[in-house]
């Protein structure tokens, strides 16, 4: 059994109390630097297999603080609070600066808890969309590597056809799942909490340069939940509620095929003109 | 001139090196502890004042690791990065636990950045609801300090008359200001985000015990359409998407009264049962 491109490029090694090294990875490079989300799944990662975690995630928040620079960086992962059922995480990952020193280049933090049997129901149910196998498969970006890790069909809201600045939605639906097909766990669903190209595009029409500024993802699902939902599609939207100033918000939910909303993401986003 | 409440409560005094102490105030407590917006409003504070800040708040998380006691606080709020045009944050309180040593009750993560004169819009219009002076104005949980520091005006969503776990929405609506009336600014932005009663109250119709464990505020306005805003009634809007296994998450809006999306929000919250 070969190892699955996502688990090399979010591979990280202890170096110490509460500090790991991981690497970018050209599979998941953006066009300068890597692909946010993976980025992000390498910091729910490192407290995915830190040795004093107690239970499971229910809310990450990371900030991206500066470009990374393509190779190696520190992963610090600091459980600050632990509870009977919650446990709290300080996470910031640094690459040398140009004085050679550590510099920030991402802040976050992460909240683990032990899930319990309560009443429960989504209020957001999964929209009614063609199924993926009656939706075809497109190729974004291709000239970009972490779009090809994806394997995504677009129902509404796909890359503008005409640049024409004639956008008048925000709105998109796709299917999307890791490629080649992994089974879900937190890690790889923090990756797809980002899989999506820039909203500002899609409103515009217009390609402008952006950049997330901070992104947070709420866990409504268990360990249980993604193997069952296994290497199977999910549903991802996303839209974005206010564009100004150089900034626009986005938020985004992603349903397996059953129709169980796992995850909400908000992000905020620089764009610039 | 006499001091604002919400300023006597987020008074802060710097104690050394973003370094601040602040206390817990009676205007703002909860049914146990203070309201958790006031001490986001705290969190907010320590950035405002702080003498390296550059720009604006575009993004605040705070995560609850623990119950505040009443009393006093320590804040740390250092920025870890400054770029250009942007700047990121990390924030910590800490009270002295049972052993006297200093442990973790808030962290936290923000940036702030120099807002420019962009291409924009509001994709998440104002809904259409009543004018402020024509909704009733209510008094909820008398018997509670803080939400009587706020004018409430329901325009749906209101606490349920009966608790008879009948509940089919957890949409909200409603006219909120400061009581008494104060200008708008990022501190108090921060509290109003946190203004809403538990989703799942309303969502259930029965009043389980809650506790905000992670909330997240985009500011899409700067101060001076806060100034604009004046003292004037917001429309504060909240639902929850997803609720499960002892947590659900809160998606909100806050327009001021000329439409102007001043902020979004979300919150993942405990609950019991």
């Amino acid at each position: 059994m070969t190892t699955h491109v996502l688990d090399q490029a979010v591979a990280l090694y202890p170096i110490g109390a509460h500090q790991y090294r991981g690497a970018t990875s050209p599979a998941y490079a953006n066009m300068v630097g890597p692909f946010g989300g993976i980025t992000a799944a390498s910091a729910m990662q490192s407290v995915m297999q830190h040795p004093e975690r107690l239970g499971e995630p229910i809310s990450l928040t990371v900030n991206y603080a500066a470009a990374l620079a393509d190779g190696e960086f520190a992963i610090a992962a600091r459980p600050v609070r632990t509870n009977r059922s919650t446990q709290h995480w300080v996470l910031e990952i640094t690459q040398p600066g140009a004085d050679g020193v550590p510099a920030t280049v991402l802040t976050g933090t992460a909240v683990t808890a032990v899930r319990r049997e309560t009443w429960g129901v989504d209020d957001e149910p999964m929209p009614a969309v063609p199924a993926p196998e009656s939706v075809a498969r497109v190729t974004i970006a291709p000239q970009v590597a972490w779009p090809q890790r994806y394997a995504m069909r677009f129902i509404t809201g796909g890359i503008p056809e005409r640049w024409d600045g004639e956008g008048d939605t925000s709105l998109i639906q796709m299917w999307v799942r890791d490629e080649p097909q992994r089974g879900l766990d937190f890690t790889s669903l923090s990756a797809l909490a980002d899989v999506f190209y820039p909203r500002v595009w899609l409103r515009r029409a217009k390609p402008v340069p952006t950049g997330t500024v901070s992104m947070t993802v709420y866990f409504h699902a268990g360990s249980a939940e993604h193997t069952a939902t296994g290497s199977g599609w999910l549903l991802a939207q996303a839209r974005g509620q206010a564009f100004r100033n150089g900034f626009f918000d986005q938020i985004a939910q992603l349903w397996n095929e059953a129709g169980v909303l796992l995850a909400t993401t908000h992000q905020i986003v620089y764009y610039k003109e």
